[in-house]
């Protein structure tokens, strides 16, 4: 798909390439050596900022900046100007030498503590690509053909944690902040899972953390993919089947109202749960699971020599030739 | 988790209220009508732009918002002031009436066509949220406690698209842009989901977008989940297994080096395939997938009436009580 660099390094998938890049010829300590760069002493420019760090000399012309492997380049935000005027005027030198460079796309890390750089660059015609509470990443695409950079995080991603004990007991919450006909739902324990956090660490965090019950992962059974669900993202929501591994409830005060153990059956009956199609049917994948009746996707950590990463593979097992797949 | 606002709405997952909010009785339309309002007489102030909206009043003291589900605010950017000062003196009126009114999170959402407004916020104490190529979304929590604002889409999700003809052949690919090393592998199509877009039609359409093949989905057979992809967000990657509806293929020149149906052997065969455990794994369970031996998760599209939505659920099929499943 446009937009998408696909590297097999990745695997299977795609990716951006800003935690591999390489560093370009275009950084100070090099850029009188380059019989191109004499182009630029058309600007003259001295940097009067006090932070000039020890990647950002007093008579660069061109900001400090590394090659993505894509003939992109990505600023280093260590090697800003410390003011604005300082900033618009070598970001703009800059602009024009990397355009004589060929180069396409250009990555400006602008961390918050350098906000008023933001105006500087869209004036420059950079957009902004994402943000977190620190920084916002800009990027500005030099040639006259379509966009290629990659686009921005489109999902969240929580975690459902049914947990059974060995009495067929569900461990169930009711939470604080429920809208008003819902109030009294007794629903299994549910969060979003945190930055680089596994979905099968965070299915038995989020349990410790409202119920205070210990359990282990046994299998992802089932996932929902739902749409423009917070600030037009998409939502992954993976259900986990646990065990327990303790009993003694303590509530989280602040997101949980009550918890308890629950007989499935009496979870079950509930009328919210026998009244909505997706509720009733992911609590007949479970009781099907507790009756073996059901294959799940259990985790595999597995490195890939492609990018050299251990990832989590989750996947159903493969059985035996005898048995047979239900699966048309 | 502390971040996460569970809403039995939601269903099983979580979300933020942005697209849910009410409207509050602190537009300027009510401000006088308010007896407490009387306490930003204090404020003096004029707003002297030029494209006041209609939302957005000569004499308003503070920003036009409305109240989300959880005592917090949401600005209205159509109602944003024209210039810097009049933004700087209405932010500081406005984050004192909330304060004083006792609210929580404040968002403020700046159309990159108001870039110069971010600075102003950043001194007035907001952190960035995130952002599209449109525009910066910007927090700020007021009371003591621990900020429980929600957090930004943590993942990119792509798909691998396993496509499989009559003839037991593979559809694969040979991209422009390999790693050296690696160049010459043939790879299943692969790429990531559009915004909002399905997962089984994201890989119903690389297939088509790389190869020029019609191909319907069946499964998604495994799925893997890598961190620190790109930008520091992670990765959920989904294998897709598809059949065939056409055999003719039409390459795609910007991304695609070439395309051919490969026997299924052959591809198997390949060393890049067979020294890598994760690939290795992943074709072993095509490979049980297509005898039957394996089953994946089929997707059904499902209403809730917690949240109203249709969304697609994923899931294996529960077989029957004669049939037992491996999983222990």
């Amino acid at each position: 798909m446009a937009g998408c660099r696909e590297v097999i390094m990745q695997s299977f998938s795609c990716r951006v390439t800003y935690p591999k890049a390489s560093y370009s010829s275009i950084s100070h300590n090099t850029i009188r050596s380059v019989g191109e760069e004499i182009l630029f002493e058309s600007f003259p420019y001295r940097v009067n900022g006090t932070n000039s760090s020890s990647m950002y000399s007093e008579d660069a012309r061109v900001l400090d900046a590394y090659d993505d492997e894509y003939n992109g380049v990505i600023v280093h935000s260590e090697g800003l100007p410390s003011n604005p005027t300082s900033f618009a005027s070598i970001l703009r030198s800059s602009l024009s030498h990397w355009k004589a460079k060929g180069k396409k796309g250009v990555w400006l890390k602008l961390p918050i503590t350098k906000s008023e750089f933001v105006p500087i660059a869209v004036k420059e015609g950079f957009q902004y690509h994402h943000a977190e509470s620190e920084y916002v990443m800009m990027t500005y695409w030099i040639p006259e053909e379509p966009c290629l950079l990659p686009s921005n995080a489109s999902h969240q991603v929580g975690v459902g944690s049914f947990v059974i004990n060995e009495k067929n007991e569900v461990l169930v919450v009711q939470e604080k902040y429920s809208p008003t006909g819902l109030a009294g739902l007794w629903k299994i324990p549910t969060g979003f899972i945190l930055e680089s956090e596994e979905i099968f660490t965070g299915a038995v965090r989020e349990v410790k953390e409202e119920t205070g019950v210990d359990s282990e992962f046994v299998e992802v059974i089932a996932f929902r993919h739902a749409h423009n669900v917070a600030f037009e993202k998409s939502d992954l929501f993976f259900i986990c089947m646990l065990r327990s591994l303790s009993t003694q409830i303590m509530v989280d005060d602040q997101e949980i109202q009550a918890a308890k153990w629950m007989p499935l059956v009496e979870f079950v009956k509930q009328p919210l749960i026998q009244e909505d199609t997706m509720f009733k049917k992911i609590t007949d994948i479970c009781i099907a699971r507790m009756g073996k009746r059901y294959c799940g996707l259990a985790v595999h950590q597995l490195a890939s020599k492609f990018d050299g990463r251990l990832s989590s593979l989750y996947f159903n097992i493969v059985e035996d030739a005898n048995s047979t797949c239900q699966a048309s």
